[in-house]
C-alpha cells in the first residue's frame, strides 16, 4: 500500500479528458472512480477498487452520487479592471450598440480611464472577489489578460497585478499581456505612434521582466486592422512570448489567418471565422477559444461555427471572457450551456473544451484539464448524477467541492 | 422603542416594489434602509436611522454595502416530477425539435410515465433538493403545478405531494392543478373522454378538498384547443378554483383572450401574443407572467413582446418554468438578465416582474414580493452594489442570505 495524501474514492463517474494531441480527443468515463494526490499532484486515477487496493492516505473524500472532474481551465478572462458597467449593460438592451457606446466614449475606454486612476493595491482588492467566484463556480486555473492600461506604466501594474494575484490567490492564473485591447484616447489620431510603444517599449520589458507568457492583440477594423497584427504579433514572437488574438468577434477579418500563419497558440472569439481561416488554424494547430457568452451578453445573434471547427476535428475550447463589458460571468457551466444551445455542442465536447482543450489553448496540456499521473490536482466534485446533467440543469451551482493543488478549498 | 424579533440595519439599497395595484408600478429604493420583523412579518420598512430609533431586537443583521429586497415570487413552476430529462436536451441540440421528441413518446408524456410510477413518499424527497436550489438562489414562494399524472390517482397524488412539500420545506408553494398539460397517451383518440374526467372527476374533487388554488392548462393546437380551454376553464372556475393558462407560446391561439374574458389571474408564456389578446388581458386584469427560460432552453428565437405590455402599463411577472423538459433551472436572477438582453425590459422592471408582479399573478400581492409592514418577512440579502448589478453579473449566486418568516436560513 503506497501512502498518499488525499483519496477521492465511489465517484459515480470520473470524467477524464485524453490528453494527447496527436489523437483524436475523447473524454474517457470510468464508473466508480477514484483519485490518489500527493503533494499536490494526481498520483493514480481509476476504479475505486483498483485504487484502494493500491493507496491508502490520511483524507479520504467520498464522492458516492457525484461526479469528479479536472477543474476547469478559463483560457479567456480580463479580471483587472476597476468598476463595473451595469449602466452599459442597461443601455444596450434599450437599444444602444456596442460599438455606439464606444464611440461615445464608453465601453473599453471607460474601463481604461477607471483603471489608470487604480493603485495597484485597489486592483488586487477589487480582483479578489472575482477570483473567488471563479473558484466557487469550478475554475481552477485561468488565463489573465492586462489590456485596460494601454500606457506602458498601467500595462505593467495589470500585469504585476496578475503576478501577485498568482501569489496570494489559490486560483492560477496564466499573465497575457494585451496592450493592443483598444486605441488609446490620446492616440486616436496617430495609432502608428501607440503601436511603436507596443511594439518597442511594452513589448521587449513584458517579456525580459516575465511578465507575460501572451501577447494577444483585438484584431477588428476599428481597433487593430491586420497590418497592425502582423507587427505586433510578430515583435512579440521575436521576444518570445506565445501568441493568442482576438480575431473574427464582430466581423471576418483575416486576422485568424495571420495568427495562424504566426503560430499563435489560440484563435479567440472566431464567430464571423470564414472556412479559409478555419482551415489555417487546423494547420497550425492554433486552438479555437469561443467565447459564447460575449455573444449572449452583447445580444448578438451569430455564434461561432463550432460545429464546422469539431467535425474538421478542431481542439474547440469554451472561455468565458470575463470582463466588465461584453462578458459579466466566470461561470464555465453555463458556457457549456450556450455551446449546447446555440453551437450544437455535445456534453462530451464541451467538457473536454472546458477542460483539456482549454488548457491546450493556454499551453498546459500536460499539467491541467486532465486527470492522470503527474497532472496538477486541481479537481472538481459536482453534484450531478452524469456529465450531460451540468449543461442541462443551468444557471445553478452545482459544484459540491473545489479541490486545488491536493488542497481542498471548501 | 419597540421590540421586534430581527432587524436588518445599513442596507445600501433597500428595493421596494409598490403594491397599489390601481397605480402605475413602481420600485422605490431607500439608501441606507434597514427592516424590522416580527412574528415573521415585516413591521417596519425605511431608512435605518429612522427604523433604528424606533425598533430594537435581540438579532441584528448589518447588511452594510448590500441590497436587500423581498424574496423572490417565482409565479409558474413544475416542481413534482420523477427523474430529469438531460438526455432530451441533448437530441434537441443535435437538431430535433420539442414536437418531434413529444411525437416519439419522450417531452412531458416521458415524465408522465416516470411519475405515474413514483409514489408519494419518492416525489417528495426528489423535490425536496429542487426546493432547496429555489431558496439558495433567493425565491421564498413559488407556485407548483401538477401535470404529469394524468390521471385521477396521479394528479391528486401530485397535489399532496405539494402540499406535503409545503408543510416540510421552508419555501412556500402555491398549487395549481394542471390535469390538462398533454393528452395522455391512452386517450390519445379520444381527448374528450378525457376532458370529461378532468371537468366532472378531478376539477370537482380537487376544489372540493382544497388541493389547489388554481386551475391551469397548456393551450396549444397540438394539445387542448381553445374550445376544450372555455370548457375546462370554465368548469374550473364554478368550482371555485382560479384560472391561468398556458397560452401563445409556441403560436397565436386565442387561448389567451378566452382566460382573459374568464377572469384569469395570469396567462403564461405569451412569446406569440397578439395586440388583441394583449388589450383583453389589459381589460381584464390578468397578469402576463412570462418565460424566457423556455425560450432559451428550447433554442427558439421569438421571446414574448414585453415591451409593449410594459408600454401599455400591464404588470409582466417574470418566472423560471422550471421543469425537467423546456427549462431546467429555479435562477429567477438568470430569467431578469434573458428578459433584459432579449425583451429589452429595465432594470426596474425586471425587479417588479420578480417581487410584486409575480405575487399578483399568484394572488398574493398583499403578502409577499413586497416590503412593508403586514407582509410575510420574506426578505433577501443581496451581495451586489445596487439593483442594476443583479441581471448584469449573470450565472453567478450573488445571494448573501435568505429570510423566510422572518428566520434567517443560511
Amino acid at each position: 500500500m503506497t501512502k498518499t495524501d488525499l483519496l477521492i474514492i465511489n465517484a459515480k463517474q470520473l470524467i477524464c479528458p485524453s490528453d494527447d494531441e496527436n489523437k483524436k480527443p475523447e473524454l474517457k468515463i470510468i464508473e466508480n472512480g477514484a483519485i490518489a494526490c500527493s503533494q499536490g499532484k494526481i498520483v493514480a486515477a481509476g476504479h475505486s477498487t483498483e485504487i484502494t487496493e493500491k493507496f491508502q492516505a490520511k483524507d479520504v473524500f467520498d464522492a458516492t452520487g457525484k461526479v469528479v472532474a479536472p477543474g476547469f481551465v478559463d483560457p479567456h478572462t480580463h479580471p483587472v479592471f476597476f468598476g463595473t458597467r451595469e449602466d452599459e449593460f442597461e443601455l444596450r438592451n434599450s437599444g444602444k450598440s456596442y460599438a455606439d457606446i464606444a464611440k461615445a466614449g464608453g465601453g473599453i475606454r471607460f474601463s481604461v480611464r477607471q483603471l489608470r486612476q487604480a493603485s495597484k493595491e485597489q486592483l488586487i482588492e477589487h480582483a479578489l472577489p472575482y477570483l473567488d467566484q471563479f473558484i466557487k463556480n469550478g475554475t481552477t486555473t485561468i488565463e489573465a489578460k492586462s489590456g485596460y492600461g494601454l500606457t506602458f506604466n498601467d500595462e505593467i501594474k495589470s500585469l504585476e497585478v496578475i503576478r501577485e494575484l498568482n501569489k496570494i490567490h489559490p486560483i492560477d492564473l496564466v499573465p497575457t499581456f494585451l496592450g493592443a485591447h483598444e486605441i488609446p484616447d490620446e492616440y486616436r489620431d496617430r495609432k502608428q505612434e501607440y503601436i511603436k510603444i507596443v511594439t518597442e517599449e511594452m513589448i521587449p520589458h513584458v517579456a525580459e521582466e516575465g511578465l507575460a507568457e501572451f501577447c494577444d492583440i483585438f484584431c477588428e477594423s476599428h481597433v487593430y486592422n491586420t497590418d497592425d497584427t502582423e507587427l505586433i504579433l510578430t515583435a512579440a514572437r521575436k521576444a518570445g512570448l506565445k501568441l493568442k488574438i482576438h480575431s473574427d468577434q464582430l466581423s471576418s477579418g483575416g486576422g485568424t489567418e495571420i495568427a495562424a500563419q504566426l503560430g499563435a497558440v489560440s484563435a479567440d472569439h472566431l464567430d464571423h471565422v470564414n472556412s479559409e481561416s478555419i482551415q489555417s488554424l487546423k494547420l497550425s494547430g492554433t486552438v479555437p477559444v469561443l467565447l459564447p457568452g460575449a455573444v449572449f451578453f452583447l445580444g448578438l445573434q451569430k455564434y461561432a461555427p463550432a460545429r464546422k471547427m469539431l467535425d474538421q476535428g478542431l481542439p474547440v475550447a469554451l472561455a468565458t471572457d470575463f470582463n466588465p463589458g461584453s462578458c459579466m460571468t466566470q461561470s464555465m457551466p453555463l458556457m457549456m450551456t450556450l455551446a449546447s444551445i446555440y453551437m450544437g455542442m455535445k456534453p462530451d465536447e464541451v467538457w473536454l473544451a472546458a477542460t483539456a482543450h482549454a488548457a491546450r489553448a493556454i499551453s498546459r496540456s500536460d499539467s491541467i484539464g486532465i486527470l492522470k499521473s503527474g497532472a496538477q490536482a486541481d479537481i472538481v466534485i459536482w453534484n450531478i448524477p452524469n456529465l450531460q446533467y451540468l449543461p442541462y440543469h443551468f444557471g445553478i451551482n452545482h459544484v459540491d467541492t473545489v479541490i486545488k493543488n491536493g488542497q481542498i478549498l471548501n
